[in-house]
């Protein structure tokens, strides 16, 4: 008799679980439901909704309750699985995701009134609104010598959870304090799931300061944040923080009803989306970096001793897995900067083709750039479309492309694209090695690792380092799967630790992409190019990105007050 | 009785006359025809063609003949004009365009035995196969301490005179030996008009290193550079040359059936296309830098003193204006760089929007750059897309773009192009005004100048000068047909001076645009960050543009040897 195990990832746009099997993580079935109100970044889903400022956006927390109605019944239907065949169901989640609830676990933007309340509502890990409350708990941490900045490469995030916990606090003091808890969404549906509020260290430690040696940071700071965040911890958080793997609880007999699982089943603590996918990717040791490559590139790597490395985004003790200190670092533009590429810099010609031949526009684009050879488009790029995450933490940096002539085209341009965000991953690698973690192969997946065969080889020849491919095309989700085989436990047909489970379940593709010798060797020439305008344009050399942005803001300000001069009625 | 001139423009693809009414300079009428072989850059036109190595573009003399044939007989028709009203002809070329030819004026590759001979035929100003030719004399120019340097900026380019003659010294020696004589295009014209070889102070100065004062480099220069070039100048040129406005002579029987001119019509010197603009615009006295706006741009200013300038084109004595020493600049990518960016560059959405609203891409692309305020796009760019001439000298740059976002969309793109090419047009004014050549004014023309108010208004905010247009659509051509009524003379109804001929037949527009001080202001914060770059990239702060150059050269040798690999029957 089969034994399964249902992983649910929660993503930007939708939710999806995979059930799978737990004797060797084959995915049995899978089911995706959208949100019903999507990325909410224009206007709130209510009567007389007002336009949001810029870099706002929100979730409505109720539909991801309904990605559990919805595609949990599903995946039982489809794989013909008994109920009490499933011994166990986890979670992941974007991050950090975060919301105000009630007491009973009731979001505040459910309730009537605060449903037109733009601070009630799920703030998106994309949520960039909070900047100014990022630089006051870095320019305070700064001046008071928090010692935990260092774990972040010295730098928190406008995405973070105090970041958006401040922003509530300044702009809707009354949400604030309506708000018997903050908590992040990852947490948030496994008590909806469980009746049981659990906090996760992944989350915790990655997005809210917490460690496992230091807890949060103390009262003191909080209060010379902002007067009223200070407590915030003890009154609307809590101090237990659960370790990846751990069973939060029981599936509650409401939720049973949503899922049609039996009451009880074993509800993992929840967990992160890209974290989550490390042991299902196969590793469990250090020195296999994990590289999950879609919109932006997170990067994760697993050490036995706790390093001190400048410019990534933090290392979190069993952050990822337990007994291991898990490293993170980040590229903030990676399949976006594709993506753009083809929406506003791609002619005609080539969509006409890809048309005509019944193939994508990316295929298309990568069988041309495919023939070129090793730096014969002349074209150098700094990836920072996007600003530039790590190691530089620096938002307001721009992109650079340099080489072109009047023979450059269009594949040569977006092969330099590619071949920029291989470099930026080559100076992750490289710092995390100077720093002393290890590096000594990548495992890659998501949707561009999966799609690419060409982006694969050039990150090997730009790294030097064997790149492997995870087998799932849903890899989060099986790791949410094998996090929830542990929770259930051996005695229930799971694992006792999630190695076990990494062991039995996860699986590479054969193919591997080693670097081919002379490839890199012209790419170790590139690299040192693009490390010199790296340093240069990122480092202090020369600041002409963060000018252009300031005389763009002026310019921008100047166009909304001419609008204003001419909308305004003129007197006399 | 209304008294006419001829002027012929030879330009890279087509020779065009233009008959003038004398009195006011008033375009009676026009003809344009392409060259039968246009400009040969894949293989010679003759049975048996062999491919043309890179970088090579020829054309057949023979063509510009068929120019006199096709246009003046169409003008005299078009304007019901009796050729005894026609006083004068003068014709313009492109510069250096140059051939060998017989002591009769047969073009060498006229000859039979000398047809499928490449070196035969005429070199077109942009055969930049003599790169290493120019490096050579640039080399020993520097090492023998030649004085004429300084004239052209410290640097002689590959299109020049003896950079061409050289490479078919060092590689075809029998053309070189079979020639009689070396000639501009410009003169070549003029002598089969005429039966009269004579050779203009234009060409020879601005592109054979001659100058009034000290003539041509001595023989010893020129057998250091090839024992082969030895007398090259009295073997094969001529050291009498004569100024621009002077008569070469009348009419031939021969060039008089041709065209149905009278015999003994009086003929102009030759002239070089851009720098006969200068009076047909207006311009005969110094201050006002008059702008050919085209593929690229063409910087003409006037100075009653001798100055030496680094990186112009050039400076000669009487080399526009009799009196005056006439200055050159050049910008070599301007309307090269947004057909560029409309070719390769361009999403499918701009063309399908054009066609729908029936305007051209570059008109719809004017419209949205001119609702950008200045510095909104948050760009800048460096216009190295075709190398820089003036003031680096140096094709060896290339393109450079900064300061992308995800947002960034083509239109802005486009405008950061303009403004780097208005940039650059500004480095080139401040260079001539910090060397003490005054300039108050520009005096604009070609294609672009004419199409785009826009790119006019941010060369006048870029510059903080005023901006004033040609009055005629065919400047180089108006200006011909100047300089022939200065060769007739007043006796025949023509001029004294070409001042007089200024005067009387030259126009401009009457809107000038003016700079609009607001975006100057943003303007001049942008120039210095441009200048930074400028200086970083063009003066050996960082060579990463010849970096890449050169690796780009490698990878593309590396591909041609696989290929070969690919094509050699393999042994064993």
């Amino acid at each position: 008799m089969s034994r399964y195990a249902i992983g649910v990832d929660f993503g930007t746009e939708s939710g999806r679980a995979v059930l799978v099997d737990v004797a060797n993580g084959s995915q049995v079935a899978t089911a995706v439901h959208p949100y019903r109100h999507g990325v909410i970044d224009e206007s709130l889903p209510v009567s007389g909704g007002v336009p949001l400022p810029p870099d706002w956006a929100l979730q409505d927390a109720e539909d991801y309750l309904e990605v559990f109605r919805a595609t949990i019944p599903a995946v039982l239907r489809e794989a013909g699985a008994n109920p009490s065949d499933v011994i166990g169901i986890g979670i992941d989640f974007t991050a950090c995701t975060m919301l105000p609830a009630r007491a009973d676990g009731t979001a505040l933007s459910s309730l009537p009134e605060f449903r037109s309340n733009r601070h009630a509502w799920v703030k998106l890990w994309k949520h960039h609104a909070a900047q100014p409350h990022a630089d006051r708990i870095n320019d305070v941490a700064g001046r008071t010598g928090q010692g935990w900045l260092e774990r972040y490469g010295g730098k928190i995030s406008s995405e973070w959870f105090f970041s958006k916990a401040l922003q509530i606090v300044d702009e809707a003091p009354e949400v604030y304090a309506a708000a018997d808890r903050l908590i992040e969404a990852a947490d948030w549906v496994v008590w909806r799931l469980t009746g049981v509020e659990t906090r996760n260290a992944c989350t915790a430690g990655y997005k809210a300061m917490w460690s496992k040696r230091d807890g949060f940071p103390d009262d003191a700071y909080f209060a010379a944040l902002s007067p009223g965040l200070s407590g915030v911890v003890d009154a609307k958080m809590q101090r237990d923080i659960r370790t990846v793997g751990e069973r939060a609880g029981g599936l509650s007999d409401e939720a049973a009803g949503w899922t049609g699982l039996l009451p009880g089943t074993a509800v993992a603590i929840a967990n992160v989306d890209a974290h989550v996918a490390v042991p299902a990717a196969t590793v469990i040791e250090p020195g296999r970096m994990v590289m999950i490559m879609g919109t932006s590139t997170c990067h994760m790597v697993l050490g036995r001793e706790v390093r001190d490395v400048p410019g990534i985004c933090g290392w979190v003790e069993d952050g990822i897995l337990p007994g291991f200190v898990g490293y993170e670092a980040g590229q903030s533009c990676v399949g976006d900067h594709f993506a753009w590429f083809v929406e506003n810099a791609l002619p005609a010609r080539y969509g006409e083709e890809a048309a005509r031949r019944g193939i994508g526009v990316h295929e298309l684009l990568d069988e041309k750039a495919a023939r070129l050879g090793v730096g014969e488009s002349g074209l150098l790029a700094l990836d920072w479309w996007n600003g530039n995450r790590s190691v530089l933490v620096d938002t307001d940096l721009g992109g650079l492309l340099v080489g072109a002539t009047l023979a450059t085209e269009a594949e040569e341009i977006y092969r330099a694209l590619i071949e920029a965000t291989a470099f930026g991953t080559r100076v992750i690698i490289e710092n995390f090695v100077a720093n002393g973690v290890a590096i000594d192969e990548i495992v890659a997946c998501g949707g561009l690792a999966d799609k690419s065969p060409l982006i694969m080889q050039i990150y090997a020849d730009v790294t030097g380092l064997p790149f492997r491919l995870s087998a799932s095309d849903q890899t989060p989700a099986l790791g949410s799967a094998m996090f929830a085989a542990v929770a259930a436990g051996p005695a229930a047909g799971g694992y006792a630790t999630i190695e076990d489970a990494s062991r039995a379940m996860a699986r590479l593709k054969d193919h591997a992409y080693e670097p081919i010798a002379r490839n890199k060797a012209v790419y170790d020439a590139l690299y040192r190019e693009y490390v010199r305008l790296h340093d240069y344009f990122g480092r202090g050399g020369n600041d002409v990105m963060k000018t252009l942005r300031a005389i763009r803001a002026e310019a921008k300000a100047r166009d909304a007050a001419d609008d204003r001069a001419t909308l305004s009625p003129v007197a006399g």
